[in-house]
């Protein structure tokens, strides 16, 4: 599992995501994420990513997956403005803008041709590729109306900000010159101007991947369609699957399995079968919030069949160390 | 497993070190060693650390046995002079210079800090703590002589070049205006003039670890017998173990044990049975080459009885990864 994490501005904006609690802490949560994944709890970032009706970060249940079936993983700094204590590989990825700025990525020409190196020389004969980036739904709907592309995107909180996120988009175009489509074949351009560091990283180590052969799962929901339509704009026609989690599903509907097609890539939904553990971050997963993130959902497909209650069992001890126990944050 | 990784000039001094063909090849090698841990071969470093009889690093004995049980891995810079595309912990810290020049290392005491407070966020109960650093056995000979410590280092190379590191140490001595003996309870100070960055990584990562009363063990040979000397006379008092391989204790003999009642410091040897594997691989290591390092012996320390032979086997995947089948170099 490679794991591009990082930051912009536009994560900052209120009321578009749920990944902090308040901007301030927005910008801890991947560094925060990555030492979830890493040690099993934040060790050196000032925040535990935990809603206050107790929904942890997706990075819990991918960690709980990682102490069931263990797999190797790399973090990517694709842009971290806090430290983090967490292993990441260094591409030299700066924090993105704000999408309404004229520049919210500055070159994603150069972060796709080192991530593109990158990813062609890892051996494996498969790769899941995951995110986390605050704010990263709207950097998505942003490139996906550049590219002209139908643009669905989900969303952390159970009711999706969608209207806001439209008007954050629609000023991002505007900022930039350009109008919906006006980015089709040219993902570049929709990145520079509307999208986030992350898109580029995961877009260029997936095409290094497929340049080697190798099978690569773009793990996420609809961030990963906006990813999977900037490889499509870019002439990358190998083949791609999306695995996410049937949070996404059930809220984006027909839409996600049609996006999917038009992108010719396969997707892969799991079902983590939270529903009747009586455990509050459970809940709050099945109540719609969260959903995915942090290859949640491509984590929860590379579990064996019988082995789900075991992933279940660790994420509560997992959620302990978070400080959330079956009723809530303690 | 936290794995602390660096380089030094010291390590380009000819004749001293088996890690690498050439002075200019020396400094790859811990970035390749990492990159095998985190990938299983070396990818973005242009060289694999395997010696011409077909002996390679053991970095491959480490990730084999990875491989085969599983355990989460923290690569930390500590030092590294050339890229690695393995993920690391960025504490700030500088490649070492010669020990022969006035200053080897610039300000331990503020590494030590910064590894301290990082070891002390970990959340594991027991951690182990490797290195990897071309001529490590010289700057081990470095500190332990300097802080008046019986010094006894071991080597890569079948025939350990013992003299040749003692007249490297007695002009690094001189260079530092010091004599054997003049940094007893001064371990920084040992360090700054004859020493390496890699050990006031481990030894602060072991300090902060200690102070959170997680278990800590030293995973290496003489060099954590240094880094154990360096925690003892800064006035560390806590349990602490060293394991190390059956090959450092075979040419250690008793001086070894001796050590560790010195320090008091419990020590565990693994022998991984190479013996009768009729590979080329294993066979080097049973001539004596490379010995131990990227803490082969704690991982081997870590293989529940009955899955040695499965970790054998294993090797002989990695080695063919890195170019090695059974009758040598490929």
């Amino acid at each position: 599992m490679i794991l591009p994490a990082g930051t912009t501005e536009t994560g900052l904006i209120d009321g578009i995501s749920a990944a902090g609690a308040a901007p301030e802490l927005m910008e801890q949560t991947p560094s925060a994420d990555v030492e979830i994944l890493a040690y099993g709890e934040p060790t050196a970032a000032p925040v535990t990513p935990v809603s206050p009706s107790g929904c942890p970060t997706p990075a819990a249940i991918t960690r709980a997956v990682r102490e069931v079936i263990g797999f190797d993983l790399a973090v990517v700094d694709a842009g971290l403005s806090k430290p983090t204590a967490a292993p990441t590989v260094d591409l030299g990825i700066e924090p993105g803008a704000d999408v309404r700025e004229e520049t919210a990525v500055t070159d994603a020409a150069a972060i796709v041709d080192r991530a593109r190196e990158y990813g062609s020389t890892l051996p494996d004969d498969e790769l899941l590729i995951g995110e986390t980036v605050p704010g990263g739904t709207t950097t998505a709907l942003g490139v996906l109306t550049a590219l002209g592309e139908p643009a669905s995107v989900s969303s952390s909180l159970p009711a999706n900000p969608i209207d806001r996120k439209q008007r954050v988009v629609e000023e991002a175009l505007a900022a930039s010159n350009l109008d919906p489509g006006d980015c089709a074949g040219d993902p570049l351009t929709a990145i520079d101007a509307v999208g986030d560091p992350v898109q580029p990283t995961v877009m260029g180590i997936a095409a290094g991947a497929l340049d080697a052969d190798t099978a690569v799962t773009l793990a996420g929901g609809t961030q990963m369609v906006a990813v999977a339509a900037l490889l499509r704009h870019a002439g990358v026609d190998a083949p791609l699957t999306i695995a996410t989690t049937s949070f996404v599903r059930e809220e984006q509907g027909d839409r996600l399995g049609a996006a999917c097609d038009r992108l010719d890539c396969d997707l892969v939904v799991t079902d983590p079968g939270f529903d009747d553990r009586g455990h509050v971050a459970m809940e709050r997963y099945c109540a719609g919030e969260a959903k995915e993130g942090v290859a949640m959902g491509g984590a929860l497909s590379l579990v064996p069949d019988g082995r789900m209650a075991a992933v279940c069992d660790r994420l509560e001890t997992v959620c302990d160390r978070l400080g959330i126990d079956a009723d809530g944050v303690a």
